[in-house]
């Protein structure tokens, strides 16, 4: 029993079967774990017999049954960096991993994949600098939903006309996670569609390649263990996650170049920032978004109208809950003081102190 | 000498005649007060003769000397209700107070102008119910400058009516403060156009009355010391400053009843845990805005898009400059829960980390 529901837990009278009234897999519920390991360990009585080595081995062995040529988009973060270098590792020579630059990328995000993956890890990278084709196809799009649509369909296209000329490929490898499948609702398990997740449901039906999805049964952790296990640089491995459709879902509104230059410059702020402190890998997510509401401020005796940036620091085990990070003023007056002073257009900035749920992480 | 100018301070040789090339006078310059006070005291050789019941006393009798029948306009505030308190014992009988509901005031601010200046203190206050009329001709108007315009017109054109109807009356009396005068560019002193206030710029000179104006010389602590003089209750003298043109400038764009509605419930809430946690007093101004940007929220398993409103809460000595107040997290946790439960339509919450400058106090 509790406050909410007249029975928080039932059993079947007779049978060993129980069923809860809350989510005991979210990091909110106290012994939420602990109950679902009595359950699993204490009542169905299952073994510990799965290790991340051992998945990386599974992997590797199934991967590498894969027929014919692998296409792997890669965007500089852990779960596509961690896709292409366990299919490097599976298949060598027959991957082929491409960044597409969408123009919605994090700041100084292509040379770092160049270095990284390309020079330190030898992974092959192409490089398609596809920025004004994203921004001409989000020229007047202001819906969330419609926005992820059109970057996941623009996406598609020119990875399949990369595809044409490069290849062919067989399969198109994509670093979808667990979380991203329950979202969108396309696990065994039924659950609303909370977005549509341009990597996952985004994909039009023609495109000519069958999808691998190697991280769809792992969470966030565990990609950066199995991305430490396959010798990724513990910057890249803790590299926070940066949404499939880029910050077109951090410019609330049309998407235009003027918005995604102080969202992108306000975010490496942030970034920095919190590196400086020794905050970054405490962080889940960090980052800065805009929209198109102006505020007025003051620079010099002069009255300007500006833009309002929002700065959102969250901690999170799944992201499927995210707490505001309790940044200390110090921290938030320096955020402030230097996106207002270093980024062109911005009077004033806010600190994002909702969670999730009521909010989600991204603004979009 | 200083970091940002060769000259930080001259004195022509000679004669007794000083500059100094920042702004001794604002609250972030360290020893502004006591530069000052050497230079008038000591340099100038002035004698401490201003009392604050000197003022009022000179007030009252210079008020006393207004001919004919004053009509002064209260909106709750300590500024408009120290000014008509003012005016009633000066001129009593003579003075007309009216307030008019523009439909921009805070919650419950008409009931509590009814009780504490018509019951306790004896002031006759009129009721203009013109919340329909503000409505209207804010239409479509997104510029803040324009907002204030379009409010300054219309709070003039009910004024004139009203005086029409219940006059004639000789004099308006308005709670104007000498920040205001000076943001405005009115004081002898050349000040640039920071923003126009609706009490001062925004009068049409058609107006058949003559304007007065008791307060122009104060700043708002002296403001609330003559009134604790008046006898107003303590609550109404550390009531916070609010915008002549209301909730209008803390409506970003267009403004509506709903955008209102959450700007009121909002706010109220933020006023609430202040008082609650004892900080209401420590505060300058302390409110929440909203703007036209949505955001992307999650309620049980479904998605929605909402509101964003910001909360702003600052600590100022004169208004010229400002702080963000440095709350507890505890605090703001508390604020964001309750504005996301309790304001329909919300489903996440921002804290403004600016000061004044860059930002300026209202959002607009």
């Amino acid at each position: 029993m509790s406050e909410g529901s007249p029975f928080a837990a039932v059993k079947l009278s007779g049978a060993p079967q129980f069923g809860v009234q809350f989510h005991p897999e979210v990091s909110h519920t106290e012994k939420g774990q602990e109950l679902l390991s009595n359950f699993v360990f204490r009542i169905c009585k299952a073994e510990r017999n799965w290790s991340m080595q051992g998945f990386l081995q599974n992997s590797v062995e199934s991967l590498s049954q894969l027929e014919g040529k692998v296409l792997c988009a890669v965007s500089g973060g852990v779960d596509s960096s961690v896709t292409a270098v366990l299919l490097n590792r599976a298949i060598g020579e027959r991957l082929t991993s491409v960044l597409i630059d969408t123009g919605l990328l994090r700041a100084g995000e292509a040379e770092r994949v160049k270095e990284f993956l390309g020079q330190e890890l030898g992974v092959k990278v192409a490089f398609v600098d596809a920025q004004e084709r994203f921004l001409g196809a989000l020229i007047g799009v202001k819906d969330p939903e419609e926005k992820r649509r059109v970057v996941g369909k623009t996406f598609a296209d020119v990875f399949e006309e990369f595809a044409e000329k490069e290849g062919p490929f067989d399969h198109l490898a994509q670093g979808t996670l667990y979380p991203d499948v329950i979202e969108s609702g396309r696990s065994a398990a039924p659950a609303s569609v909370i977005k549509t997740h341009h990597n996952v449901g985004g994909l039009p039906g023609g495109l000519s390649m069958k999808v691998v999805e190697p991280l769809r049964e792992l969470y966030k952790d565990e990609v950066r263990e199995l991305g430490s296990l396959l010798g990724l640089p513990r910057v890249v491995v803790q590299r926070h996650p940066f949404p499939g459709p880029g910050l077109a879902v951090r410019v609330i509104g049309e998407v235009t170049k003027e918005k995604l230059d102080v969202c992108r410059k306000a975010s490496r702020v942030v970034e920095e920032v919190l590196e400086e402190e020794g905050l970054y890998s405490k962080a889940w997510q960090a980052f800065a978004y805009v929209g198109d509401d102006e505020v007025t401020g003051v620079l010099g005796d002069e009255r300007r109208l500006g833009r309002q940036v929002t700065v959102k620091v969250v901690e999170s085990v799944d992201a499927m809950t995210a707490d505001w990070s309790r940044l200390e003023t110090r921290v938030l007056e320096h955020i402030s003081n230097r996106i207002t002073n270093e980024v062109s257009g911005v009077v004033a900035v806010a600190y994002s102190i909702s969670s999730k749920p009521p909010a989600t992480i991204e603004p979009q």
